[in-house]
């Protein structure tokens, strides 16, 4: 059994430093510097075996997940990744598994230029904790709350194909790669969180499901939206799907990892290009109104969908 | 069965907001400002039930406790508190549970002058993680590393009181309240670790027992310290243990939250006039010299005591 301190050595051995880190793992907390005119942007998420990915998930892959799902609320946020904190509570302290969990976590990290600077291990059942800093300069954030009558609603990528390959894990048939990868490996938008600051007035990212997270901008705006359920971006996976009250509630189910925002009309091609200069696809889905709530509209008609978010005490059990 | 969402809105509902909070709970982020000259300071430690407190810990303690241990981290960096994130794993949304956890929490969030800017809240076995930001004047933080040979080893209020209560809850026994209030609401000592900048040396939080400790000192500075057993200050449980050997254990088992310093024997006066200041209790205890690792001397004599520091993956198992 490995104890705590050759667990962290383990994780501190493999950290590359950001030259803003005074002090990184090894003291009773890090020393970090913020840019002046910056502020600081912090989120916070768990992942939790058989709760947000399926218990034979690899080592490498909730590795990953447990930092991306963080780094795309930074992306919502549009900040830029910095520093982040590790919490592991692990039934064992294998070393094959932490050094598997460690690649994939590091497979992100890198890339995202973000530096774990402190972390803490304990035993107990699988469960994954991070902590992840960011900046933006000072009031360019983006939020929740800054949503207006007559903006376009916007999505990137596509949604719902983590749900389908969610869907066929749990029924045990083989998954599609592309799929699996979706669900285990997603991509944070932060290169097009970044380039939406001062385009976008709105944005969020969308893990609880679009649906449930466009009303979180409604709610958090003070206004209300409607959405075109078969304008929604889909894979072809999704695509596929011929019930299109079906593919609707997989779009709707979470887990996606992509971007929803809202912006003006009048910057349409100015979307565009900031999204096409990043290389990522977005997609008009729907108008902010001044009512209240997300209307599903097709051809105009409102449509009821099943409400499938992801809920933390509900997904999996 | 509470969601996700009321839980944390029960959460939000309840916080005062530091004036440098931007955005606090309900964003996929929280924003906060770091005041120009000022490093941000980050620790982060996870409690798990049946690791780091016995399963019949009272719901409000165990709030109180998981930000104790991360403010104590802080407090031996020498920085003030300013935010924090909360990762909450629960086996159900009990809200009578989470009434009382969040209770204990404020009663140490609030005098600490540190705001819960974001949180998670997920199904699972009871754990609680917590990443605390705390300030410094940037170049001042106390650090491990800056122990020198000469220097004294001093430790603030007394040692054991937490281990003798848990050792009494493990045992079935009757415990005395002031020992099972330190061992469930530790105090973190950060009057004290702010007063120790520009005159300690080397500073941490005795977590995981005093010998442990120290030598993580010794180890960061390179140098080695004898200690005096019989000098380790004790309350008056600890103190009534008649085994020199015993008692000696008790105080090296960790769960104390003191802080260890070191500092140039030419510093006692002023040491001891800060911690007047601060009414906290600081005891000499050993020497920093040129050697490695951490001797027990009894009159000058080495002596062997039974090394039970804390470790994550051993204790209470």
């Amino acid at each position: 059994m490995s104890s705590e301190f050759s667990l962290i050595d383990r994780i501190r051995a493999r950290i590359a430093l950001r030259p803003d880190v005074v002090l990184g793992i090894g003291d009773d907390a890090a020393i970090v510097q913020v840019p002046p005119g910056h502020e600081l942007v912090i989120a916070t998420d768990i992942l939790n075996v058989g709760v947000h990915f399926p218990a034979e998930t690899a080592p490498a892959d909730i590795g990953w997940k447990a930092l991306a799902v963080n780094l795309s609320d930074l992306a919502a946020m549009g900040a830029m990744p910095a520093w982040c904190t590790l919490s592991l509570s692990l039934p064992d302290g294998d070393p094959d598994w932490l050094d598997a969990f460690i690649e994939g976590f590091l497979d992100l990290a890198l890339p995202a230029d973000i530096t774990l600077v402190g972390g803490d291990t304990t035993r107990g059942p699988l469960s994954v904790g991070v902590t992840a800093c960011g900046l933006v300069p000072a009031g360019s954030a983006l939020r929740r709350d800054g949503a207006r009558v007559g903006d376009d609603v916007w999505v990137s990528g596509t949604l719902g194909d983590a749900a389908l390959g969610l869907r066929d894990v749990l029924q045990g048939r083989a998954t599609d790669p592309g799929l699996r990868a979706r669900l285990d490996r997603p991509e944070p938008r932060l290169a097009l969180g970044h380039a939406l600051r001062g385009v976008a007035n709105a944005c969020i990212d969308v893990s609880d499901g679009v649906l449930q997270d466009l009303g979180h901008v409604c709610a958090a705006s003070g206004v209300g939206a409607s959405l075109d359920p078969d304008a929604l971006p889909a894979g072809a996976g999704v695509a596929a799907i011929q019930d299109p009250d079906e593919r609707a509630a997989l779009q709707s189910s979470g887990d996606d990892y992509e971007l929803c925002f809202t912006s003006d009309p009048a910057r349409r091609e100015r979307i565009l290009a900031e999204a096409r200069a990043v290389r990522t696809p977005v997609t008009r889905v729907g108008t902010i109104n001044a009512g209240a709530g997300v209307q599903c509209l097709r051809d105009g008609v409102p449509v009821d969908l099943p409400q499938r978010g992801f809920d933390h005490f509900g997904h999996l059990n």
